[in-house]
């Protein structure tokens, strides 16, 4: 059952370490068949060196579970909400990678200060509002998804495909597991780039909408040059 | 004698370089065996690399050697003190790594800023007061051991299982010496994102008692739905 | 055709991930032929590791594509109008390497604070001024390359063999591509450490021209006397 | 000829890299044979993984070649004349590692912040003061010799192996190379962690004279407990 999309998700699992994105089993990536609205989901702390296609969980999207042996991710409602309300994606990355997670935990949204940003990134990378306590205590990692959702009410998630969760961590998305990975890694970079840029200039400014459009519309859109495609 | 746990304690010691925790020899691992009240714990000044189980120490609580042709760690009377007073903990890590450690210099505790910190630690991880000359000068590593204690009078070590020795370094535990390699890990993971945290937002507050509530107990306790067990 | 300078422009590419100065393919390496006057070029979005002699494209110093299958670098334009005006380098490199990148976005020039910097860079390593929007809504990567020249009027480029372009990135530049990569690596740890300098010391200024000379003389000129030749 | 030192000399060269203490050839190590006077040192801009024992060169205190067919290192007078004064070392590291080297770039002496420093230092690493020009126009690496010198005249330099050179880098020394090899790697490991230590509390002050004593005297002197011997 849905073996391709399984291979997919476990490569991207399996890259997490190559990329330098996780400490120990922190992390989990999930892909969606879009015509069976079915999800494959890395299982609940098992670490990467020794995951098998068998170790991987096909949920739908209420989260119950179709086949597999194993728990899903405990941050598998999250996805599901994510892959539920953001009709374009097809794959997801969460991790606690440090440099994204250090702005997490700030509080504070990832403005666009270069052109690295802005090769992937269409506007800044958001964090999302301080969750409450009815929504902590509630179906938390549900109610995670919402407050992502929450900040792409005007935005489309396939121009900005990642956030930041207050107090927690990163969340990144892309057309396929790879895809969503990618964007982790850029991220990451971003993250780290920007707190130095401020270090070293703490008037700095974003960069202007012509160099935004310029970067972001050179990789994506129907007059995108960059690459052989 | 103690043939499993001297397994134990070798591999834990040999994991220190494989998890960037340690330069040259500047750490240790111990365990003990509850039945008997032994401790096996690291040679002083021996390289990890070179490192056998014969080399290992076993050690009573009063720290005389019960085998073991080497000399033990000079921080043995530290652990031997944590053992007698924290019931529940099998095994101890002392580094010298360098962002647990630049927090230990600083004396300053490291609040909970984030969920990461909160999958582990119940609370801010503390940092121990200043040592005076009467205890540096006296028996100072057991010494260094009751500053530790004071510091958990009131909190279960299970629950915060580390602490930051003011203008020494981190010790961290657990049930068993894996386990607090494992705490050393996310200390030292915690310790470089609480750092660039303040950088970011030098306002930023510590996560609310319900963030930390569900992070912990989500991994711990009763209700605990995080992995395969 | 210009089989040599192929080789040395796949090696150059290849050591970008060696040298840690990439993400992804975020850096390309070009040369060239001044006896032709045609540029071997690294294409556009092709992984270093996959690519072969065959993947490289020759052009000219309008752009035209003279030989190969592939797309050229998307930063081309801005490599031909610096080989045009730089009538002495062979070789140029572009990268995103972070530290280089955060003072790029930042805005600044990097002052000369030490010797390390001396021994390679004669002086600040500019920062150019923000492009207008004819600019960036014109022939962006010529125009990229002409505010870099800006910063040259009075400048021997061989003197200073890089720059940042303010809000994108580091371009550096040698004798050969291998020389271009010297200098881009120089670069990203003169970056790093000017940025942790002024972090220990906000008042630090330059060092004196009589250290700048002497360091930057013992490795360059007719006086030289570091190395063997 | 010396055969056993060159030995030496080759492998705390090749070391170097191995402890990431270089980029490129920025580092060089050399011991001295006290029985005869004769130092032997690095070749000039030789790659670490391509020296060989004949690259090494043997020369006197004056800085004659005695034996080698290659140019000894740019900054053997700075070796010769610490060797000169500091009667009881054995081996030199001057290295450009990048914590280290960001310290002397900004001028400021390292405090002692913590038993890691302690261990090794028995004080705070100085900083040079800076060179004037008539030192700098002239015998600039002999110079640079004697204003570490003169930071050393109320000092024995086996208690504090290692000093920062203002607005260039780091030299230690030891009791033979790989001591100083050894200093070379706890001094970035304590510039790292002494930067942080501020960047966390900028009010943090030096550790008590009680605990720079215990430290430093239960690794070194006759009272010594640290290791095995």
């Amino acid at each position: 059952m849905l073996e391709g999309l399984k291979q997919e998700v476990l490569e991207a699992n399996q890259s997490l370490e190559k990329y330098n994105l996780v400490t120990f089993t922190w992390g989990n990536v999930s892909a969606i068949d879009r015509n069976s609205g079915l999800v494959v989901i890395k299982p609940s702390g098992v670490p990467y060196k020794e995951m098998t296609m068998d170790d991987l969980v096909v949920i739908d999207l209420e989260g119950n579970i179709i086949e597999g042996k194993r728990k899903p991710s405990s941050d598998s409602p999250t996805h599901c909400i994510l892959y539920e309300k953001f009709q374009d994606i097809g794959g997801i990355v969460h991790t606690h990678s440090p440099w994204a997670t250090s702005w997490a935990q700030s509080g504070k949204s990832i403005p666009v200060l270069g052109t690295t940003h802005a090769d992937y990134f269409y506007g800044a990378i958001p964090c999302t509002r301080e969750m409450n306590d009815e929504e902590i205590n509630g179906d938390y990692e549900w109610e995670t998804g919402k407050v992502i959702i929450e900040m792409f009410i005007d935005i489309d998630p396939m121009t900005i495909p990642g956030v930041l969760v207050k107090g927690h961590a990163p969340f990144t998305w892309g057309k396929d597991p790879m895809n969503a990975i990618h964007h982790a890694v850029v991220l990451e970079e971003v993250a780290n780039m920007a707190l130095h840029t401020y270090q070293i200039n703490d008037l700095v400014r974003p960069i202007n909408s012509s160099l935004l459009n310029k970067h972001y519309l050179r990789k994506h859109g129907s007059k995108a040059y960059y690459g052989q495609s």
